[in-house]
């Protein structure tokens, strides 16, 4: 089994602990960034992963690669040039103060990156499934019109596509994104959702649902992957549900919609070690679960234990093995010591 | 608006996260102070903040004078000389574990200071507000006669003096704090106390209240306000209401009690970064709210929401900005990430 | 009074914080085992107590005795030799991720000792109490005849001998553990033991409870008690009682059998700082308790409440003095600041 | 006494001690920027020091306005806008292995400014002294502008204004340097150079001097300075002189022609803590020992001591006050401990 | 172009900076070993190379698997099983204190695997180099046989085969070591020894050197170079010439002996940032110099510069480029800042 | 053999590496003082080492103890009581820039203890040599008083007493030094000074020695202590000879003088890691060696390659062993790793 996921990696930066930004002066630095990260996690899982992305010859982006190669992903299709690769500041919340990011990705060399950087034809042969979020075509025009190459070309050599709509309103407006998302959603199997995205992307809204009082009002969620399915011609919906308690403390579950029928996982009370990244390892668990060849039930649950174990790892990877995930889902949750 | 603070700055040194003093050979060192750090949650909110002390002439002193500095305090009218900067040793607690503050104050240049190093007239041209806690008299007779000329001096010059009682056993006793403290509340306009400072230096208690099993009888607390004002002529009372059910965990609230009306905020439950400082930061929200012309009960809710943000800001200091108090004031205190 | 505890100690390799094992490449490099951690326990209560096992000559070694004698535990009768230290990897849990031990503990100079490296006449002579694990014997056979010869000693000197279960799967079975510890039961004055201890080497199940899912069924732990004191007759037998609820908040408490009363102790629920040597905290705060004559009831609160707050102490050592433990008996645990 | 200066400040991320990039995954991260640089050397020398840039409105441009306060540098007529804060990636080089710099400065607000947002009427009223570098009008065809602007302002309203060359080859090429730096020496009373900048720049060798090899001929200079004093009819020339054993240890001393006559300093034999920022350091020793009237030969002696001590300093940042300099300058160098 | 390397990776475990071992509760975890360092430095060349080795299934092995393929070392044949991976404490000298190695490498999964672990046939297929070092045939007799099994295939193969001779006495004799090399011989190439090594394993002694006083008499070198190459019919040696001057300061050199020829390179005057790896990576600069076709001058000259850089790395890897090594080679070595 | 010495440890705060104070907010924290370093050196020695003191009922003094317990001092006859522990901040020099120390001792425990607090008859009892030096008397009159008493004791009990001049200019003048220490000479049998001491405490000038430019003439050292014995009627006196060539480096030796002959030691020339303490560990070397019998020769070259080591080790204490002294003594000191 073979994945390949497209998009941005970005340097992180991160003030230890609960810090401020440069209240020491100070940054963890790591990387991340949506499609990376699927990849990394689907590499812990055993599968096949590669990741492609356009990145600058200079030190900085050869940690990247390095850091992407010592976690078993395949770097082999990045595209080296351009100017620069992309940063983001992240200040981790706690209690009532929360996480707050710093976008520095502009001029970035994969938003600054040309169709011709990739052939999509050799970089697909041989793949099984092809991943990608709102994020990559949020980048530019052209990271836009790539994604577009990408996904056609995956479509065409019979791989499986799935996209997290992962709508960021710093990059791009909802009308913008609404345009070009929908342009892609012909091509997708798989889409995945937050409680947010399917409104701010496509308008559609769980009936309901006040989700910023923390109430989630479960049942409006499968009215919203209905329409999303019957709209796009879906395969199947995932919609994760996360319930914010604090910046420390959060709830969360998620939904597996598929042949009609709505799949809803188990709600994990969670203490937040980083939230950064938790979308994405639902992601990463849900493909693997599908290539896999879980049910769907088992995969909602595949996918919601893995990324809630992602909730306890620092930095967007999620670092975690199938026989934790499975632990988990067949466990109690009550994190009792391994020896 | 200028408003000055005067009190004692010291240097903190404290063990790294939850360990025990010195468990690991190093100590983190900032800086803390009552009406420091008021001065500094000012300056953060964009007032024209100054702190007024005497500080040593060496290289610690220094480092203390430039945090301020960073901070954006005004520290042209800081006094050098003296022996020494105080400092005082804090252990983190956790859970069932107290956090533990060891002294080493004695002999500090502000506790040997004298009347002359201080011309009030001067210091305070042109300020609109004066404040100070129960700690600065405390520190010595001459500390308090300076207190004294101090307030004696804003009120001449029409400024609003508020006081922060913070009553410290370590420092006098119960008597000789009633003494001084008395001698100085003629002068006071706004009194803020925790919900054992009013007992401790006036021996006014709230009715039916239960501090140590974290059971606050909330009625009370307006009987106490009222005997305050009462008594002094205050034009306000704030009492900071703190439920402690760990170390890691309170719940934390206030009261404002003016025009014979008491204004409850709402409470916040609170997941613990670092404490110290908690009560100044309500002070400084409070003088804040009340210079910009909020009414009493926005004063209070901003107050409140300054100072559970400073429950997850490492160090005495608040560092954080109007934006952020009233985004919680306002939301949900969710701390959903903010791209 | 003295105390003497024989068995192994191992270097300690934690990544910092919530790390995963080497995700940066740095270990907390401490010490720890369960009767040194025993043994540690007591210095901090005042107690005369001392460590004994055998450490090889290298300056790894060294800096475990180094330890030990920095915090007040005598160490003059530790045998030096052998090829190597055992060590322990430990990677903190969070949430729902369990925490996680990698043992690297095979050939180390204590598990390859000879009956002949331990003069027990010379070194329990002027001791009042012998303490054990059951990990001790479980080392190689070598240490189960050694621990044999101990407590054969210390019973015919007058010793009172304790006894931690502490049964660990990795390094022997239930069969031959339950052979091994029932020939050193007769000599055993007091059995500690925790929920599952019993059963694994013993047989002996609690009534009706259900361990894993965090839900306990008290009465049956005490007729786990009354059976355990028959088979060997024990003068006491204390269980401890840890509802697991995640990695980061467990509930503890413990119950004390002795002349046919089960004395339970108080309830903490406990937000955890490192739960490693909990189980260990708890045999030296009954061993304190029951050698400074506090009656049943009172020893197993005292015994609960210093290894409640072993839980919010980084490391396997439980850094808390006599004072503290009986703050925390006495109040309510709530954690306020002590300045 | 009061000194501009004008350029860009930039945020500075390093690995620790003698780490090759991303080694650790963490970033020691300060400020630093030539114009910057001086400043805040100016100002631990207790001149009335201002740094005018453009920042963009986050909390990391934030946090450099703080950093700059913190060092006692007028902060007030920084602009507030744009995108970005320019950042630049040091590794240090320890023996053999030279210090490595990758810029990721473009599109900086300050290389992106108009000349519309400095007021240099405003800004230069009440100063005495105008600084800048040969990296301000590199940055951008504006950022050249509007450094005429304040040059010719400068002169206009009767300020001193000194410029160190610091030709980087990676903002522009030599020919369009030589353009727009001619452009602007008339209006420069001050240059300062290091061996490589008079050639670079201007086309002006120091006859004989083998640079690379570290073999430095010091006649040379004299007559490099007298060709640079005659071609833009400067009153005085500065040429920094340091000789590259490695990457840890170097030779440095400076010479000062001026009224025809060349002083040249003593030479340090240096072993280097942090070897960024000692041009700019030995240009704000100039500039005070100018301001605050030394002769020639004592200007330079100073000059050079402060940037000797620059060395052993941590950061951009020259650290030392006017008592250091001269206690090296008048003593032996021998570096005994100060009790 | 392919190289194979076959040997033992360890967990080294080293105190930070000069700290003596456990001086701080702390130790840097990294990974390192002889061939793995060399293939390492191998990778960072851009040639295709492969560490082979044991390790046992755990998280410390699957990080040094992590690491490696970080470095991009293939790590396809690395076998997984035993029980543990070696361990070495490394405490760094400075100035008249030397450097300190603890080894805890015994029971290794390398030193107790067998030859059926490894298949010499498929694991060199399509490979062109294969390197050891006399650590290898030391750890174990299986270890000696396996190594033996290698060579002799990667002889049939038509593999080119070097050697590092690098005697450990800790682990073996001198007369084992005679013996088992000894047998080796015949199917090595290229035979890199330093200057104790020839002696200590075939008693071959460099006239007149005196070692340990630092004073190198580099014409014994040449005989000693010829007497190996005919006793074992060798292609090449090549001996790396250490004077130790103190802990921090080193001088460094090596000769190339090939075709009756003794090629002396530059010597090179060294700060040392970490020793460890030195001969490593000049085993590395040397297979690459040979295997793209340097002549035997260039090819010493390369392999020295390589390790010269080394010397300025921590830890055991040499993390350098070609281009980074060629600018050493042909530059002056000052260590001058590349902006 | 028994030794004990008697004096103040303080807690030292030392900024990391050759960061200037507070250039971050962290402090690396240990503990320090003349005599107590003596007797962690005469510890690490293996002799049976006394340090008395009095230090206040704290967790930061409890510290203080625990660590002179891990180094393996007898601390049961400190007294607690008391106000404070001194302290003193030190920043490490680098090259031109000197070490700098802020004390912040008065008011400390032990210099404001009495007479009463040590009873020297009982802490006396069974040693065989007392040790103080010049630092203890000038803490207060009553410290000189308590000094004075306890070498009265010792020489009463037949102990040898030596003293390290030690003149510290912060503390008191030299007229009161040599009031002070004139009065204590007479029970001095060994005196130890550096190049400064015998003039600023006695007047007694080497002849012709300029040690601020760092050339020291040997012959006028053999004058200086001829004087002195002669004047004190002393048995022997050591001079630690001292070159500053930078922060640093440092040439070192000593001289030791007795029955009228002048032994000087080997020179070594160190590259410093930490130099604080450099004096005390001569102290301890020189008293281990006479005690355990060794010439006058062999005596000056132990202590001073004993104290070479310290200036290689980070912290005041020197952390060596016997094996490690002579190792140096009869090596190159060359550095060579040891495996």
């Amino acid at each position: 089994m073979k994945v390949v996921t497209f998009g941005e990696i970005m340097l992180r930066l991160a003030p230890q602990g609960y810090l401020r930004f440069l209240q020491e002066p100070c940054f963890q630095a790591t990387f991340g960034g949506g499609e990376a990260n699927v990849a990394v996690s689907l590499a812990a899982f055993g599968v096949d992963a590669e990741f492609v992305t356009k990145l600058p010859c200079n030190d900085i982006a050869d940690a990247a690669v390095a850091e992407l190669r010592r976690q078993g992903v395949d770097t082999s299709d990045i595209v080296r040039g351009g100017k620069r690769i992309g940063i983001y500041y992240l200040e981790k919340g706690a209690s009532v103060r929360p996480s707050k990011v710093v976008y520095d990705r502009e001029h970035s060399a994969i938003s600054e990156a040309t169709e011709d950087d990739f052939c999509w034809e050799s970089i697909l042969e041989g793949a099984d499934w092809f991943h990608f979020t709102g994020i990559t075509p949020a980048l530019s025009e052209n990271a836009a019109k790539i994604t577009y190459n990408a996904v056609r070309c995956a479509k065409a050599k019979g791989l499986k596509v799935s996209c997290d709509l992962n709508y960021r309103k710093k990059l791009w407006t909802k009308e913008k994104a609404r345009e070009v998302m929908g342009g892609l959603m012909p091509y997708v199997d798989v889409l995945i959702a937050n409680e947010a995205d399917a409104d701010d992307v496509f308008g559609i809204k769980p009936d309901g649902g006040d989700v910023e009082n923390g109430k989630l009002v479960r049942d409006g969620y499968e009215n919203v992957a209905k329409q999303l399915i019957e709209k796009f011609s879906l395969d199947a919906v995932a919609i994760t549900l996360r319930e914010s308690i604090s910046a420390n403390d959060n709830n969360w579950g998620a939904m597996l919609y598929r042949n009609s029928t709505a799949h809803f996982s188990r709600t994990y009370p969670l203490r937040i070690v980083d939230r950064v990244g938790g979308g994405d390892s639902f992601g990463a668990g849900l493909i693997y679960a599908l290539l896999s060849g879980k049910n769907d039930a088992e995969a909602v649950e595949f996918a919601v234990a893995a990324s809630a174990l992602k909730h306890t790892v620092e930095g967007d990877f999620n670092r975690v093995c199938v026989s934790e995930v499975e632990q988990l889902m067949n466990g109690s949750g009550s994190g009792r010591v391994q020896r």
